[in-house]
């Protein structure tokens, strides 16, 4: 194959509705990398929640849109094939914002070598964007305690499956939410959970009043729903609620309604939304701090895969229905 | 008039409403001062926003509801007039938790003696919970910097006018929302704020958008109602919202929702409930970053004050009906 496929955006998606009209793909000839550049030819590309946000012309979001007619943005893992950059070798393996590409050619900035050890599959399901978040997450804000109660919404995404995991090798008692029994029961069963909600089929106030006999110290919230409340209304004196996704409402025209704020002020509840950018100067500390978890064996993860680049945009339309396994990653 | 008015809780307001039906007076003998034991004849009693929490049964509230039969729990300010514990002399001017009563006997535990130079007035409006509240919110979470601007619900109130004159000190823009175009004259004219919003008859999001060209940095809610939504859709990345009363709703059966959560994401908003019971420990450090600027000249106040015990009742419901016009207080 001597050419080289992008997929481009070229509607914005104003009915939060994604589908191949807002996409083209367009075929060109692989670059050539100039004096100090590398060409990349990627392997693996991720998926995730936040495209919505940069596919919308949102202004107020916390990074720009990606402009029409531009190649879609997203982060991914390749291969170095040709390089003019002494800082880079043929052969190495490199994590960056690729774009939805299957070459590309960079200065390298923002570009990082995978360490030895660590596969594609692991550097994009843990130590990109998910593990970051979940790290982020919990342990700037989430204020975790041993013997506390966690409850994390989206438990079996690429973001709540690693909250969950982290807080269990801390001693907390963690309980998940997820959309289906296969789900509940790779959390519980194989993550450790002490407990899962299907929040389609269960009677969510019940059940989660069942497996919260100690109430609810920190909510790791990444779906938003009706649960919400219900999670919300069993909260501890002194909680923390981590707003870091609400998947639920983003393709909402009329997101549903929050809790009314009397409960933060009788239980003196702290509440934070977060997002990555702000945080991408600790990245160093982050991997140290997730770093020992996922050497002792802590932390498992799942890959939900789908093959070849058109598929990204049938792998962004399972993520948003919740009908995907894992972390989403498109294999090139 | 040698006996003792006490006025004793003897209902609980199911259905918010405060009236005379929950109260009784009794008559008794002033009280003799044993061993150890002060007499405080109370001069000037406090009417706050919390007592409509602790006159309800709900164990969830941050200090244990006030007992069906015992007296009306407040705080105040009185004079010594006997004293057989070597720290009170006769004609000392205390404050602390007096109760809904002319005469008290303390061991005078929790009673501080007034400063010289603080009135009794200046003692319930400003270094009683008004202005300790104030302080608290602001400083430990509204996080105010010089060039920013913030809006406070209930700003004519005790805590609000406090808020936006420590803010306003700072370097701040200031924005009160307040019932009435009187207390708007009041904060904007005499308090220096920079702009008044009249909940009742502005046209709020114009209103709100026309006096916060820069858009909003520190919100801090007293009220509830429904500003609140236009105040938290006009927040600046990284702002911080203190959520310190809800007085709008703890009369309503179904308070009305809150907010959506997603606008907490995008611009990484902080939202923290706070209650001044966890920071009693606190108090020396407050009192002493408070009174820099009320020696500054630069804290203003006005009480409401309605005359002798029974009036108690009548003063409640102005406060909780936005019919008052500062601090209230019972003069005795």
């Amino acid at each position: 194959m001597s050419s080289n496929k992008e997929i481009l955006l070229v509607n914005r998606p104003n009915d939060r509705k994604i589908g191949s009209h807002l996409f083209e793909t367009r075929e060109q000839d692989i670059p050539s990398p100039g004096k100090g550049e590398i060409l990349i030819k990627q392997t693996y590309m991720s998926l995730d929640p936040a495209m919505l946000g940069w596919m919308s012309e949102d202004r107020e979001s916390y990074i720009p849109p990606v402009e029409l007619g531009e190649v879609m943005r997203s982060s991914g893992v390749g291969e170095v094939i040709e390089s003019n950059n002494p800082d880079f070798s043929v052969g190495d393996k490199v994590m960056g914002m690729t774009g939805w590409r299957e070459y590309l050619v960079s200065n390298g900035e923002g570009f990082n070598k995978l360490q030895p050890g660590i596969t594609e599959e692991m550097a994009l399901c843990v130590f990109a964007l998910p593990g970051l978040t979940a790290t982020t997450g919990l342990y700037n804000f989430g204020e975790p305690k041993e013997g506390e109660t966690l409850v994390v919404t989206g438990a079996a995404g690429s973001v709540g499956s690693i909250v969950g995991q982290l807080a269990k090798a801390d001693g907390l008692r963690v309980i998940g939410v997820v959309g289906s029994d296969e789900k509940a029961d790779w959390i519980v069963n194989e993550l450790g959970f002490d407990g899962a909600v299907n929040y389609k089929t269960d009677d969510l106030e019940a059940k989660l009043t069942e497996l919260t006999p100690d109430k609810i110290d920190v909510f790791f919230e990444n779906t938003g729903g009706p649960i919400q409340h219900h999670i919300f209304n069993r909260m501890n004196t002194h909680g923390r609620i981590v707003v870091c996704g609400m998947i639920a409402d983003y393709q909402s025209e009329n997101p549903a309604p929050g809790p009314n704020w009397i409960p933060l002020i009788k239980k003196r509840i702290n509440v934070r939304g977060f997002a990555m950018p702000d945080h991408w100067g600790e990245v160093p500390q982050l991997v140290a701090k997730l770093s020992p978890y996922v050497q002792q064996g802590k932390i498992q993860y799942r890959s939900h895969m789908v093959e070849g680049i058109e598929s990204a945009v049938e792998g962004l339309q399972m993520l948003f229905s919740g009908d995907n396994k894992g972390k989403m990653i498109v294999k090139l």
